[in-house]
């Protein structure tokens, strides 16, 4: 198959990831940070590692502020639920996933104001627009990096200037982002960063985690045993022991670790020099068919290798499900957990087929995707 | 090494464990119910076949019924949050893991009232200690099926009737049990199972999952994407959507399928008579050695395949680092993320080197095992 779903998950990863998950499983396939034996503390290793490595490539100064989660998703409720508490307002956009608003929703409904601010119909925010709506009970905004949908890429740093301006708490959701985008959390000034492990920094599925800023007391959404002070019935207050109980997911944590450190030999600017050619080689073949209608900014400066396209008025699962049948090619139609962003770019009723392209995709694929989206439209009268 | 730490994670996996996560990362490493291509579609009939699958070993109906997670603490965090609000009352005992203790005492202080029932020095509960708890607001009895520490065996299916008598939940924590016990959720009359996917069901670490009987409703933990019903900002409210959020370890959670089959292949009853044969050899041959304390019921009818000694007045992590060093023999040792069980047990100072033998262990290692136990005592007066 030519997978072009790459903002789903990645795949393939690179060899060394599903190498080092096997080693990790077949050859010291212990419980880390529990019993103190040879397996045990190479597995526990193997998790610290893993913590320096996303140090390194985050420009995070304690790998201690990493937490690992079963997924970004719930690094970003572990975020927000942290912060916010009755009577506190938030400011997020109509181009979050639902992994942002769907928290958010249920937040509302215990007295946490929310203002979702309107992007225009590429996907992009205004920044004086979320200015605007800071008022004194304002205490977060949380905005993408990039959209899922679109690929628009949103301006964080201003975006952060306006939170150290007013004081308030900036999180980021990297999920189409992280391990391809250069991402300084000093530099970007970003307080709380969510991030999923089997996207763009390479590692399986059951990966993802959270940064969190030297300093800010946010509650844990579980309790359990953390292998430290196991004397006391009450969590640990360290990092990251309070927010990572139970067992973690040492095998795929090490395999995430192998993936950023394909990503650190190969570089960060590669990957996306990479992807920034294939997408805009894409969009510039796209725009030649009669009939594709292309979303989102339509350049590589201002998207992610995420391509959102319709066909006339065709569905957009059915042009999916052509694209996958017959020509072998995995795309992913409809509403992508972004109603708002749907909205935003008027294809609520439509949706769109997504073409996201990853480090692994040729241009060879994207050809063939282009002459598959000719023959499909040779059947639009 | 010889690995007897199977009560922190089996180890090793049945080798078409690691085969079907490597076949799942490799050859389908789509994401799962999100895309309508043929490698998400297998992504998510895979996952769906480990459902079916845990549904038949614990006799549930429906497999929807039954939620992933990232671990059984995070169930246990699930079902205990989800069942208990501020002014109810909840009995649990002394042997509990703190996957359950340190939930409840984060609840305590929300209001939840919390009595826990003291088990006698060999890890057991006395049921009618349970049933003089139970009061006006009482609302659910949770209990472990095994200790983590002593293996000691709770009489789940008369806990259970008292639950039916006073019309109260009753919630299991088969963390040392699932895979190795046959637990019947009807016959035993389990409104809510919590288990890890990593121990006694073969499956890799980061896999783990809760039971819901049909028809509680339990608020979810965390919201986000779900690939269904995208159009909507709220939590969908269907099984298992609901408690899903994000994307999920699907090659693990198909590995854990593997380890299923693997059981069900086997027989769970032939494991379960492995593992008894195992643990009287080593209990008889335990006690035939000066200075050796052993503790639990010291009988396999009683106990799981866990067991715990000190050496007359050694710290525990001293012997413990001994057998790793010097004999290549890996136990844990210490607290057993478990506090009450070792004030219990009253080994709260000195630990216990825990001994948790797997489908896999041989008679040949614990003869090693006994041999290295006798060598160390040799050395005291």
């Amino acid at each position: 198959m030519i997978y072009l779903d790459n903002a789903a998950t990645t795949y393939p990863k690179p060899e060394s990831v599903y190498k080092a998950i096997m080693d990790a499983m077949k050859d010291y396939g212990a419980n880390p940070g529990r019993s103190g034996h040879k397996l045990a503390l190479k597995a526990g290793r193997g998790i610290y590692e893993t913590r320096e490595l996303l140090s390194k490539l985050f420009n995070i100064k304690n790998p201690m502020n990493i937490i690992f989660t079963h997924n970004a998703t719930e690094g970003l409720n572990l975020g927000i639920k942290g912060i916010l508490k009755s009577g506190d307002h938030v400011i997020t956009t109509t181009m979050e996933h639902n992994s942002v608003l769907r928290p958010l929703m249920a937040l509302k409904e215990k007295g946490v104001e929310v203002t979702i601010v309107k992007c225009n119909n590429k996907g992009e925010v205004n920044v004086k627009d979320i200015e605007d709506e800071i008022k004194e009970n304002t205490k977060l905004i949380v905005t993408t990096h990039a959209s899922n949908v679109t690929g628009t890429i949103f301006p964080v740093k201003e975006i952060s200037e306006v939170c150290k301006k007013h004081k308030l708490l900036y999180m980021l959701d990297a999920a189409q982002t992280a391990g391809v985008y250069d991402i300084d959390v000093e530099k970007l000034g970003i307080d709380i960063l969510a991030f999923p492990g089997h996207k763009g920094l390479l590692g399986p599925q059951g990966t993802g985690g959270i940064y969190i800023k030297e300093g800010l007391d946010i509650p844990q959404l579980k309790e359990g045993g953390t292998g430290s002070k196991s004397h006391e019935l009450f969590q640990p207050s360290i990092l990251p022991d309070r927010y990572e109980s139970g067992t973690p997911n040492t095998p795929g944590i090490i395999g995430l670790g192998a993936g950023i450190k394909y990503i650190l030999d190969r570089g960060i600017e590669n990957i996306r020099n990479h992807e920034k050619k294939l997408t805009d080689y894409f969009i510039k073949n796209l725009k030649r068919i009669d009939h594709v209608k292309i979303y989102g900014p339509q350049d590589s400066e201002r998207q992610a290798a995420v391509v959102a396209i319709n066909i006339a008025n065709e569905d957009s699962s059915e042009v999916s499900y052509v694209l996958d049948s017959v020509f072998d090619i995995g795309t992913r139609p409809g509403l992508h957990c972004a109603p708002l962003a749907h909205k935003t770019i008027d294809t609520f009723e439509q949706g769109v087929v997504r073409f996201s392209l990853g480090p692994f995709t040729t241009i060879e694929e994207l050809d063939k995707a282009i002459n598959a989206i000719k023959e499909i439209t040779k059947e639009i009268n």
